[in-house]
């Protein structure tokens, strides 16, 4: 069941996807309620790409599919957080495996 | 020293919480540039809060300061992540540990 969350002003909500494993955090992309409703049904990712403006099934053309392990929305429903099994084990279209490979030096 | 990021059309940039002990995703909050930079010099998250609009310290009236430990952002350059020692171990403002603590049954 869907619970009542807050989309921002264009119908998106952000969705944290780590690794249901070692709690790495992979990548954040962003659903509006259709992808979250396709993902929630095939149980496997779906957001919306804005720079595509469409709908993106994670790993429909790479194979590295995102299974959903566990799904959270946080305490004023406006972030969600996905555990996932990370097929192939790489989430970021660089190659890399997580999307944060870049570190801030302070 | 600060990177090149992609803030969105209200100059904010969403930054995930991570606790840098034991992986838990704790909360996600917004910064400006400004936040940010306080942030790396003072080694404590401050953010932008959109609904307060102005400037908060994680942690100033509870005591739950955020040390932060490590500091990084993604491929795109459009989300932070930022690994922190929660002090007190609560970042949610509800008194929970972690903001995700409201699970989507599927």
């Amino acid at each position: 069941m869907i619970p009542e969350l807050k989309y921002d002003e264009k119908g998106l909500i952000p969705a944290i996807i780590q690794d249901a494993e070692n709690g790495d955090v992979l990548m954040m992309a962003y659903m509006n309620s259709s992808s979250l409703q396709m993902t929630i049904e095939t149980g496997y990712t779906h957001f919306w790409s804005r720079s595509r403006q469409k709908y993106w099934k994670k790993g429909e053309s790479s194979g590295h599919l995102q299974e959903v392990k566990e799904m959270y929305y946080d305490c004023d429903a406006d972030t969600l957080l996905i555990k996932v099994n990370q097929i192939g084990g790489i989430a970021c279209h660089t190659g890399s495996r997580s999307c944060f490979f870049n570190k801030i030096e302070r």
